[in-house]
């Protein structure tokens, strides 16, 4: 029995899609809060999605995560509830690997089920709000105490869609990685850990893959400890490095955007050279750090 | 004794309004739960207003429907409480038509009064937050208890302001409808049941008024059902027609808003031709599907 | 012990820092509810979210008010929570003038302490998130009854941050004043009182400082007692003047965004003439009305 359900989606505000849902789930779990995490994915962008809630998972109060981005809603995609933590949490959405990261983050699937159990459905006029008349109801029925095994049939967690997400790499030099995020202050975090630039000093080469401009930044722990104006590679809220630009938008100064190649080099590397090779890049499960205990 | 309120506006989010709603709710009533619908309806847009209440009223919580969109807030306009259902909810608003179509939707208005007992407002500096001053303290007072006929006087439900909404019309061997709704996704709602072009197989010819372009449309259950950038009518849902392009915009694809008109045309029939005559257009109560029971 | 936090920040809905923000909060306070003022306050506009504060706090429930509008995040600013009302509400935030005027209107400071306590944080990854790691934190342990006192130490208030706003000042017959407040609907609240402009009769010429154009205004308590596409000066919902446009926007119709300097002169006195020499603009706490008590 949980008492709390997470919401994330791409459904955005404008339309009643958020409230609805939210009713449908006061309708079944009368008790039950609903804590929206974001609704403000871009449409479709299961990668950006996976990566909110990999951001947010460590934070989450345990009970039910309900997430949607679901681009291939009403086809044969599996509709999914994956228990983690031996049934501390269990989270419900989309087997498109939008779940994926942050599952991987809490120590993986103990169990999972495909949601065929349409008892727990709501009546639907059509397949394209599952969001609704799947997953909500399944999530506030989980509220309730419906059991795990009664929303639908065992699915071996072997074969849920797996979340892959790019890591970095060494760039002759330097690390190669890429802009993960670029959130509202326009500050771009990065999938690289400030461990791997130790040995840089204070002052950092970034390349921006793209356009193969490169700029100086700084490190540093506050936004305002940088100049007006200065780039710094700022030790994020998450444990990552992000670009951050004091009191204004690091990707607007980069012309930055989520999927961007960056290079970190040595200050006193020559910054040209060759750009890197965009078929090298890999991809490996998110290692977002976990929060340590206390 | 109601314990929810559904709340819909066209306050938006960026300022202040919709929070010292919810403050002033919980002043007045502390254990009530207060469900955002959505508060970007365009503003001082009642038609829009009321077709998001007409699409979520059937999934709200029984209680208290709060709903705010008031261009001639502080004129001779009635503030009105709608009872439905013999009492199940109470729908709190503008006398504007915003409520007529939810009211219909849910079997019609059983009494109504206007809010013209001032114990129930608070003292106001100025007349032009009656959502504040006057709908959401009401709808507090409500949930508390206090009598539907103590919040002010008797109106004869007849005189309410009735929501006039567009229906579709015979258009040769065609259909001639209207773009109700364009969601975040830029999938547009038309107000034509899949019924009325059973008849015209799995293509449709799609006239666009008033530019008299025409694209085919291939009908569809869902979206991923499409070919990349191929226009589908799927049944979305609420159960009626919906122009959409897998993961895009059909809104922007085909140049639609909310109004637009829509000519749907067997496949085989000429798509040319003469013209919808806008003079010709009708208006009736909405007709959005009520949920079926289960 | 406190049942509600009223939040406000700058922190936009895309991301997911409100999301986790009532998260950590539910984790540590699980019954207490959180009000969303506002998250839209423009990216480290301190003024803004003052004036925010300041304008919603008359309507807040008794409890923890916690604002986040934090350019200074991770520098040596202190962290503060401020006691009103001889401990009827505690407000919590940075020490950088954002909660001063708020807490001028509910009648001062009555204690301070500067949040030390390490105990009642979060472990951070990193510094940029104190909105989660301190603010919503104390918060919660604030609601759940932990002493003031042992969230920090005891700091003169004497010494909090001021937040000086804008008043009005004679201009030749006129007044001039500022822009306080574009709100959703475009209407432009001034820090003006209407008992400054009562002998100026029902027509009030505006000039708009930056431009030195000018406009008729017509005084009115509704707005749709103006003419379609009128300027109307009218007594807004807080108490004082707003430039408003029936179904329209007056911030786009005269250009206007917060911070402008606008003059009201008389209607039958020449509206050219010596423009508002901006250096003689002074600031003085803010003085938005205090709620009338009943």
């Amino acid at each position: 029995v949980f008492d709390t359900i997470s919401f994330l989606s791409d459904y955005g505000r404008a339309d009643e899609f958020v409230g609805v849902v939210h009713s449908v789930i006061r309708s079944i779990a009368p008790s039950v809060a609903v804590i929206d995490i974001s609704h403000d994915v871009p449409p479709y962008d299961v990668r950006a999605g996976g990566l909110v809630l990999a951001r947010s998972v460590q934070y989450l109060v345990p009970g039910v995560v309900l997430a949607v981005v679901d681009p291939g809603v009403g086809t044969e995609r599996r509709a999914l509830a994956i228990e983690v933590g031996d049934g501390e949490s269990v989270l419900v959405g989309p087997d498109n690997g939008l779940l994926a990261p942050a599952v991987a983050l809490v120590g993986g699937a103990t169990r999972a089920v495909s949601l065929t159990a349409t008892d727990y459905h709501l009546p639907a006029p059509g397949a394209t709000f599952a969001g609704r008349d799947v997953f909500a109801s399944v999530a506030a029925h989980l509220c309730n105490g419906v059991p795990f095994t009664d929303v639908g049939e065992i699915v071996d967690v072997a074969t849920l869609c797996p979340g892959l997400l790019p890591v970095s790499r060494p760039e002759g030099n330097g690390i190669a990685g890429e802009v993960l995020w670029v959130d509202h202050f326009g500050n771009a975090q990065l999938n690289i850990d400030p461990a791997e630039i130790d040995a840089f000093g204070e002052r950092v080469h970034v390349r921006v893959g793209s356009s193969g401009r490169t700029r100086t930044a700084v490190r540093a722990t506050a936004f305002d400890e940088l100049g007006v104006g200065a780039v710094g590679l700022v030790l994020d809220s998450y444990g990552l490095l992000a670009l951050a630009v004091a009191r204004g938008s690091a990707a607007v100064e980069l012309g930055l955007q989520a999927g961007d190649e960056i290079v970190l080099l040595p200050f006193d590397e020559d910054a040209a050279g060759d750009s890197a090779d965009a078929g090298d890049r890999r991809a490996m499960p998110v290692t977002l750090r976990k929060r340590s205990s206390g």
